[in-house]
């Protein structure tokens, strides 16, 4: 039936042209009257008025979006303020690019992620998809602009196509929060300031214990080598690796193995190898490590985690970071020092929302864990890969998973039942009776003009019980009550909610008053 | 050459997802040693290493969009803090909602404009369309989630394949900050605090003068009645009286008559109105006007803006209204107040920018001017549209168009010659010789620690000198200069940038001291 009805407002909108046309083309009388007819035709099919259509499809954001209400709006803000307060703290600048690039800006970026990526339909004009991540889009920036330094933030959606989870904080559409550091530097220095940003945001949000592990893609492609990788397999194999967070090795090596037809034996000396993670110990056993003291790219990776872990010892950072073999990163543009934040434990769970309200809380909700709540690393030659003539900026950077730790902080707030406050508002104008609409609006004029925080009743004579339990349930600290008696002198009633206090006022003293309860409140 | 090479790049891929496919499919060796064959063939054409392609197509941001650089963005986040700061100020609260949504949900709402909107392709799934608003979001929000009241703000970027003209701030991706009211409430009292909130944030942003041109869309369906136009082309015709703020009245009346077919005397008799505009006498005026006496819904308007006027004059808003009938707006979605705040003489110029790196600012630049920067109005249908049992929730509501904000703006700030402080750093840690890179990192780590921004060069041992213009160059009021002497004292020097004083402060009270100047600063 609806869709019958659409289908007919399309042929009404069409019809409804061509008249328009053959008029503007002052076609013949007949031939006008005609299509006219037709359309008169058309749209008595509708029957009735030209009232609006009730859509019938289902009512629903695409499929791994969502909707923030105020509830999760005032719990994401806070979140995000935390987190920009720290990157400020690392004398950070944002920066802001489209949400959509050009779309041979993103191609051969992500290696196998790329079919992840939403594409535009082709309207006329430029090809264009929809940012993967905020790093190439970054750049992509600065090789146009030709900066050859920057220490930015970008806090923005990005968009993957992926197969969502959203119970785990897993969307199509989802928040990233940035920190890069661009420009040609000593070793290891920014690396570790990032490494330091992530610990720095992590503990403020106050989230619950976290590891930091970290790796270096040197030292993977020097262990790929040592163990006997044909080196055009490097970054299927590293792929594969990259899984080893979700799937057992078995899983893993059975992917090396069966579908990117590597060695058995090659796979299990990989094997022998992943399962290895420590500090700065392991670095030494595996600088002692008689295969990879061979190869050129493992020391060099080495060393670097050497540095790094120095760097990250007197950042206080010891019982944070892991230095961790099995972590590989998916994505191909990485070169160097690669990061990954993980929730441990009881913090990483976050209650299914469907869950809670099936079973009401009387059983104990099956976990999902969240698992990795920040990412990052080393892309030195991405820069480069824009630039005409091949110019390298060097990166690190480090992007926090913003939606995971949102879910963690919803399934927390969810289970507190706290309810958060939505709106800042600090007073609101009442009436005591009938008939003191254009007052109101009077008293809120002078409120709003002096910066106060007020609100009221968009009825013209509510009920002064219906206003107070409104203040109650919004958590408004005051009210201004109006009546007739008191406005005769000049007066207002000022009362405190909580305590239902009541004391007249001037008008003239009204804002102030309220500034002063507030700064003693 | 680059393209040929992208294409050979992508056979690459192809064929290597065959050879997978094969291995894993257990195919016979001898096939897949072919297809590997074919596989080193395509990699062999490509040349030497498998280093990064330099794309050679130009590096540009999507046709209408624009990146914003830490300048822009200090400038931006000032402005929408300000706007955040008033909706915060009338109880707003803040939601958000997918960049894209079903097609089917944009469908149909946006009347001529449709033809505007970006769609993603199809790839498997739903069918999705990029919001083109931030109001239609809304409605489906609030029938979707069956809410019959709320006041809530949206800042968000929104879409349309427009034809852009960057120099007035029109672009094709955009900025909105939009505050509605939902509810079902009495006549004008939401109406009229958005246009106070429109005064409210004009007057905060100190942009010059403006006025906030009012109308209501009964008035204008009853003048299009009482001008003897046909009900059915009340929508088109509107549409066109839309185009008065940018085209003469000589070529809408031609567009009105030759591409719509309206009577050229039902023309003229809407050319009469449409040039009048003024305050509470107009409407008296017109509500004695014979020919809108005689229409129910030119009264019923009329009343509506007599009452809003009032309103209005409470607010202390007599000099920034117009009652202006010229007004239309182009959705199809209002049933009520239109509104439109729109800048007046000088403030609306903005300097073309390649204008003024051209004449260095010898010749006086020709302003553009920006025109509207704020509009809504009453659309009391549109929930309904989406609820399957056509429940309506009446809204009122008013967008920001900060864009054009930004232009006015930052055409000023580049006039003034002003640079904005783009970091928020504090303090800068500096070597004063080499070998002291690990003692900076210590430093930092404490700063960082007790909440300070601090800094440092990210090389082993940068020059003293290129440290200290550093701070001057990006404004930072504090260096920490590190020297083997002072520290063996466990003390560091506290440096002013501008005064360039210095003092001796023992590490451990270093945090406590700089928090010290800051408040004294």
């Amino acid at each position: 039936m609806s869709d019958t009805r659409e289908q007919i407002l399309e042929q009404i909108k069409v019809q409804g042209d061509l008249v328009r046309q053959l008029k503007a083309a002052k076609e013949s009388k007949e031939k006008i009257d005609e299509e006219v007819a037709r359309l008169l035709a058309l749209k008595a099919t509708l029957g009735g008025d030209a009232a609006p259509t009730n859509q019938k499809f289902t009512l629903k954001t695409p499929k791994g979006t969502r909707d923030y209400g105020p509830q999760q709006m005032t719990l994401r803000q806070g979140v995000l303020d935390k987190i920009v307060q720290v990157f400020k703290r690392h004398g950070g600048e944002a920066i802001d690019t489209p949400v959509f690039e050009l779309k041979e800006v993103l191609t051969g970026k992500y290696g196998e992620d790329s079919k992840l990526i939403y594409d535009l339909k082709d309207q006329g004009g430029e090809i264009l998809s929809m940012r993967y991540d905020l790093t190439v889009p970054l750049a992509r920036y600065l090789a146009m602009n030709k900066i050859s330094s920057i220490k930015r933030y970008h806090i923005a959606k990005v968009y993957r196509r992926d197969n969502p989870a959203m119970t785990k904080g897993r969307y199509r559409e989802f928040y990233q929060c940035d920190f890069d550091i661009a420009g040609t530097y000593d070793p290891m220095l920014p690396d570790a300031e990032c490494v330091k940003i992530v610990s720095e945001i992590l503990d403020s949000l106050d989230i619950g214990d976290y590891v930091i592990k970290l790796n270096h893609r040197q030292l993977l492609d020097g262990m790929f080598q040592a163990c006997g990788v044909p080196t055009d397999s490097f970054r299927t194999i590293c792929s594969a690796v990259d899984k080893l967070d979700k799937s057992p090795w078995a899983d893993v090596r059975k992917e090396m193995v069966e579908e990117k037809g590597l060695d058995e034996a090659a796979a299990d000396r990989i094997g022998e190898y992943v399962r290895l993670s420590g500090g700065a110990e392991l670095v030494e056993q595996l600088l002692g490590d008689e295969k990879l003291k061979a190869v050129p790219n493992a020391v060099k990776g080495l060393e670097g985690m050497k540095q790094l872990l120095k760097y990250c010892s007197i950042f206080g950072l010891d019982k944070r970071v892991s230095f961790d073999l099995s972590l590989a990163r998916g994505l191909d543009y990485y070169t160097g020092v690669i990061y990954e934040g993980v929730l441990k434990g009881e913090s990483a769970s976050v209650a299914s929302p469907a869950k809670t309200s099936q079973q009401n809380g009387e059983q104990a909700n099956e976990p999902a864990t969240v698992g990795s709540v920040a990412g990052g690393g080393r892309y030195d030659n991405l820069v480069g890969m824009f630039d005409p003539r091949g110019k390298a900026v060097p990166c690190v950077g480090v992007s926090i998973g913003v939606e995971r730790i949102f879910s963690v902080l919803e399934a927390r707030a969810a289970a507190s039942g706290l309810k958060l406050r939505t709106s800042d508002v600090e007073v609101y104008v009442a009436s005591a009776h009938k008939g003191l609409h254009e007052q109101r609006l009077k008293v809120l004029n002078l409120l709003w003009d002096a910066g106060v925080k007020a609100e009221h009743s968009y009825k013209l004579n509510p009920k002064l019980l219906v206003q107070l339990q409104h203040c109650e349930e919004h958590q408004i600290p005051l009210v201004v009550v109006l009546g007739d008696a008191e406005l005769a002198q000049g007066l207002v009633k000022l009362r405190e909610v909580t305590t239902r206090e009541e004391t007249n006022v001037k008008l003239e003293d009204l804002a102030a008053e309220i500034r002063r309860r507030q700064q003693s409140a």
